[in-house]
């Protein structure tokens, strides 16, 4: 393991190679996404994996990033060409503590249809707010790029899309989301993408009646009660079909 | 155990942790969502597991509440938020024997849409009988609550919705299904979600020709002779392939 | 084991039992639908499952019956109530030799929808030809009928609706397929299901280009000369995943 | 195996089993379909499979086969029907090394909907580039053909309709999709499907936001420096669930 890891608490640790694994076990991510959390004893890093399929992190797979995009250690492995969407995000949000990256399949319509916004339709989505913004890389990239957040640039014109919300789409890309903690950020992944599925379905069927603000935000406060419910389940299933 | 389960069947106490892993299986709940049985020898009573992810319930987690919500025991473990949805209808309809409450994904568009009903598509499906309806918590609970019935008022309301049916749907939340025993209320929950999936399909193809209310009666009656080769296929599924 | 199939050859049994685990292994059954093959030496009998589920099914459970309905053997277990579906097929369709019945998901929609015909979209389902017949248990059994093909009176009607071709839709309930050989039934009723999927997702894109008449003979024929390759696929998959 | 391939250097002979086992496991191949390799010592020949379920191919399964269709060794295995989809897009663009020819679900309806034209809805989809041409066997094998290129005249036709493209889609039938290297072709076919989904989808929400034709080229160029991460998780996962 990254030696610029070696005081931080195993529990976190162990929560973030959960994360990677339940996240691939959940059909968020695939071979491609990131999960990161922000170093608890210093605010200036956030620990991630190495540039590899999440399904396959271990422990000896994290590594510390400066939010700036420079891994801390010297021979560190190669970190991920896209991990300047959590350095900037932890730049301009000091309050996030935890970052997920995923190309989550029910997501990326929304991000290309203008038409259509990403909005909560059960209490579990209240996370969701007013509608998910997103964020158009053709402003800052121009109309021939590779798409990738690989600049503190693209990664700060992807902060400022987020804004104050918990999500933001990519166009042609994806998503990301942000938590409080590294458990509310892979619960608000998965529901972002379980949102996503309903609302397409709701959109078919006429109609739909979103959740309210008022009732996304309270429920999106009694959801995060509940939330070691989800993470325990989605541990234990995980572990018992996960790859070894 | 809860002691307050001493004296019952155990072939129910088996019937209804299986009901929890078999409705995890089936995708009808994930973390979330319960199921209960009406105390056999206490009708002012109903069994249900302590608040858990429903895929990890053992005997040991199952725990008799009063109608009105209150642990029977003392030291009773945490219980759902939510009891309040199965204490109300078995109050408001003593024939009923068995809840389940659940999220399922099919289902949560017909909660939004007011144009789309939930109507019965095949005879699988007859229990819906002329259309679900759908409880709007709105009514009760203002525009800005957390959308959980987390109270015997709210809980009272929505059996009202429910009335005389054997589903009610939750706007924005999910259903709730009810049984004359336990397997037919597993049943039940299982293939509204089916028939949601399912007449969803249909509208997108034209008008669908559902059954009529003397084909939903009848074809219900016959399932209710059928329903013991779902569950032993279900439990036999789920125990091969349940978490351990 | 049935004494009434004491002389039937082995690979029949074998494959009659793997076309239940097949059939449920792939989605094509669940708790219900059934599979049946004609006695090799008495075309008057067919042999089927008594009533279970088809994912559980072992030799020890299959069982002769006559075309009218009757079992063979006295002290025969219970069959399926709609066994009238596979006689009255052997009766009206000398040459046909396997039948199978199931409520698979897509085909569904397709019963009850008068717009949309089931037609082949690819030559894996040339089999379905100018475009799949429904039949409508109304016009024998009335509008308040239990829906279930339960006499030879109901089972001649289905027949009759078949008429010459592979398959024939029920509304509100799913569809029958038969075949000169077991595989080949299985096939069927494997492919019918992908039609309605994609036929369903095509539907929704524009105006589908469907085989002609001559493509889907053609492309039928030459699957026919493939289906093993399909059926130790199978075979595999649902042993290694199965049921025990 | 095949002595023809006695040369053949076992890491390529190890990633084509690899192949075979992955593009079933996600899906795009059941028990149809077929990957190849050009034979590295020789142009003039490929490396398949005899003709079998992908899923169950070993390395004692593999054969050479010239560019026009003829097995190389005497006492060759039945070779698939449709080699020359190979054999002639082989010939047609010297630079190609690998080609999958699937069924995949999602593409189906692409091909036979004349409104609808498979594009690049995200940047892991950039190799379909401006849109994926449509091949129409009826134009040289008539109205009544059985769909298959059973010949080198209609895999010459085939080859024709794809190109310079990196895929083509075959109308009632599937697509065929090429590579500078046999992963990159494993990554294509798998993305391809993908990408048929969300489009699907995203059609139903409203008008798509394609990428442009600098964004695909510069983000397929970016994702080709990054397929191992994809194939080394397929590899892995496919080994895990895979048939023995």
């Amino acid at each position: 393991m990254d030696r610029a890891l070696a005081n931080v608490n195993p529990a976190l640790i162990e929560d973030l190679v959960d994360a990677n694994r339940i996240l691939y076990h959940l059909g968020v991510v695939d071979g491609f996404g990131h999960v990161s959390a922000r170093h608890p004893a210093d605010s200036s890093r956030f620990i991630i994996s190495r540039s590899m399929a999440p399904a396959l992190v271990t422990a000896d797979d994290l590594m510390a990033i400066e939010l700036g995009g420079r891994p801390v250690s010297d021979n560190a492995p190669t970190p991920y060409l896209e991990r300047f969407i959590h350095g900037e995000i932890y730049h301009a949000r000091p309050e996030v503590v935890a970052v997920v990256h995923s190309h989550s399949a029910s997501i990326i319509p929304f991000t290309i249809v203008r038409e259509a916004t990403l909005k909560p339709v059960s209490h579990m989505s209240g996370f969701i707010g007013e509608g998910a913004p997103v964020f158009e890389i053709r402003e800052t990239a121009g109309t021939s790029s590779d798409m990738l957040v690989r600049s503190p640039e693209l990664g700060a014109a992807l902060a400022k899309s987020l804004g104050p919300h918990n999500i933001v789409l990519m166009r042609g890309h994806g998503s990301t989301v942000v938590g409080l903690n590294l458990r509310q950020a892979v619960y608000r992944a998965v529901y972002a993408e379980v949102n996503a599925r309903q609302q397409g379905e709701a959109l078919r069927l006429g109609t739909p009646n979103y959740l309210t603000v008022g009732e996304a935000v309270e429920s999106a406060k009694a959801n995060d009660g509940q939330q070691d419910r989800a993470w325990n389940l989605w541990k234990r299933a995980s572990q018992q079909s996960g790859l070894s």
